[in-house]
């Protein structure tokens, strides 16, 4: 009988799943992962009656909870009679994507196209461009961030079918040059904003993309209205190059507060954006966003346009500045929601532990997320948490390993 | 400089898009594709007044516009508060998609995972299947039928990096058999119920899967809901192997009337389930279905309890023998929902632009959709279309070439 060695050049999900399930168990069986409770009011409720506040919710703005985004859902729901009306969007479709996509591309300044999350979006795109249909008609070298986000690393094997698949350092700027130099076009794939907080270097990209036509894909999930005016993102804040050169993806699941996905774009023509409805993957033939989040998005949209949203941004921030005084951390001074406390490989459960049973979820991350030796408890600030709440977090922290901000700094 | 010559073992873009495009852009050109309009009491009315009915919605039962599911929709976000509380729920999770697939456990009399779509589901799971973390630990050879939905297709090359991929005929069971005997693990990837009409072969499958413990994985979008009791679908209503050895995964988009997806297992422990949540793709990471849909669904599944369900089944049913008794096809007779007007390359669009003026839109399917030389009007019926609509699109669609019943047959 033939037994199959397999390739794995892009994934292995032996290694995988062999390191990564045996953390899920060990978090699992310390209570810190399986856990189900109602949200009410901000606060989780177990079923024992356990109540915590979640310090690793992506909610950054807290728009989830808006009564605003949810008589949005309501509203569109009553309005369109159907949560989706099942028909490739190409061929015959109702407004409400149409009416999404304007809203959004206005907030955004750019075309959008929606999806129904961002790692559909991703695959769906990512092929595109290794075949040369979305970008310039050349097949760019894929070039992926050894950190991109796994939604991202997932397209490694599709794209390497259309077109050649490498992985770089993260951030490599050099390597990056170097393969610009040889090949007739390249794309790079990293996180705008990534999950462990810290942002891509847009402007060292940005001289490379002037430079060598560098093709630039970012996913902006975890900035995306927590960051710049109107909540635009890191990227479409900061990228100098808003042209065709430049495709950024950004879920609205976050702090965005509804669900589903935007593709932001400049600069392609008409015929390109009916390429991407008809062969970008699940665009094409899956379910699109349905009409209760295009109502919240189209109400979140809405809080976007006034100075609410600053004001939510505002109150974030000073979280983060809270926090920030309390408990040192390599994130100590960004603006970037995300704080991951040092622990060792070793502690980094029991200390997990013991937050929670002082009524706080802060998530334990670990290899594969992030490399060994690099072990903590990921801290997410929310605007809607309290000055209360994070004191008592930033307490209990410290009892457990964290160090203490120095008084001054 | 280098260039790069893509591979293009498993896809390739120039082909689909060259030969594709192309005949999108005719539809649209004939007012085919592209096509916007807001959905009022079962009918499209487009913004110059241009009224139809949709004869290509995939919601066979019009449980899409049912009032107890919007309803559902609107009290689960009420309930809720929340459109989806935004961290993997392997960590945290409000208890909505528990509910949901505590219900639609029972309802299918499988262990459910609910997942946003139905290719995000097969995305996530393919592969998993093919390092064999979920089966029997053995990697199987990926057999993927000629015919199988793009949303499996697309899976090859993420499958060939962890076992080995071929493609087969449709329904070749020959061919699989030969494998069967060959390799110590087959897994047979197709659709249970096909967009064009037509079933998998479960029971001849299921000779091969007691004989050599082959895998099958069905993708049953099109017939839950509208087919078997309760509406569990073709496969389950059919296949003599529920066991480790038979997955299913179908969309709650469709029939069902909701958003969504249901992956349907049986005999697997608690443990794959959780390697499932914890490692099939953008199910551990990204976007859950949301809790309008989860309230939805809940409300689907209800109605799916009582003899309202019945009674819509028996509705499509008597719909189908309406259309059966005015027009020829090859599908004349069968139970599915899906009928194929046989049209020639050359005519086929003309022929659905006639029809669309007429007040009907049927979709024009051909090559890469189909292959070429067997174009026609894809024609869907459901539970919702009036006697008095089947019989005007009889008319016209014998009016453009389609062949009539013949009297008495």
């Amino acid at each position: 009988m033939k037994r199959i060695e397999p390739a794995n050049l892009y994934r292995n999900n032996d290694k995988a799943i062999g390191v990564g399930n045996a953390f899920w168990d060990l978090s699992e069986h310390n209570g810190l992962a399986g856990i189900v409770a109602e949200l009410d009011n901000g606060v989780l409720r177990t079923e024992s009656g356990h109540e915590f506040v979640n310090f690793t919710c992506c909610s950054y703005l807290d728009l989830d909870s808006h009564p605003q985004v949810i008589e949005g859902a309501v509203a569109a729901l009553r309005r369109f009679g159907v949560l989706d009306h099942c028909i490739p969007r190409g061929r015959v479709q109702i407004p409400a994507l149409l009416e999404l996509e304007a809203s959004l591309g206005e907030l955004f300044g750019a075309d959008v196209v929606s999806a129904i999350s961002a790692g559909v979006a991703s695959a769906g795109l990512l092929p595109l461009i290794a075949s040369g249909h979305l970008g310039n008609g050349v097949r760019p070298l894929m070039v992926f961030d050894k950190y991109a986000h796994l939604s991202l690393a997932a397209a490694k094997p599709t794209c390497a079918d259309e077109s050649e698949v490498v992985t770089c350092g993260h951030h490599d700027l050099d390597f990056l040059e170097d393969q610009c130099k040889q090949y007739e076009r390249v794309c790079y794939v990293v996180d705008g904003s990534d999950s462990l907080g810290g942002y891509a270097p847009v402007e060292e990209l940005a001289v490379l993309q002037e430079k060598y036509g560098l093709l630039v894909f970012y996913d902006d999930s975890h900035s995306i209205s927590a960051y710049g005016e109107r909540g635009i993102g890191y990227i479409r804040s900061h990228c100098p190059v808003l042209d065709e050169r430049t495709i950024t993806v950004a879920t609205l699941n976050k702090a965005f507060g509804s669900s589903g996905a935007a593709i932001m774009l400049d600069g392609y023509p008409k015929e390109t954006l009916r390429i991407i409805e008809r062969f970008a993957g699940a665009l094409s033939y899956s379910q699109p966003v349905n009409t209760a989040a295009v109502g919240a998005s189209l109400a979140s949209a809405e809080i976007h346009r006034t100075e609410e949203l600053t004001t939510l941004q505002q109150r974030m921030r000073a979280n983060i500045e809270l926090f920030d005084s309390l408990v040192k951390t390599d994130q100590t001074g960004t603006s970037y929601p995300i704080r991951i406390v040092p622990m060792s490989d070793e502690t980094v459960i029991d200390a997990g532990r013991r937050v929670y049973e002082r009524g706080f979820y802060v998530s334990p991350v670990f290899f594969p997320i992030v490399p060994r030796g690099t072990a903590g408890l990921r801290v997410m600030l929310r605007a809607g948490q309290t000055a209360e709440q994070i004191h008592a977090l930033g307490e209990v922290l410290i009892e457990v390993g964290a160090l203490p901000q120095a008084v001054g700094e």
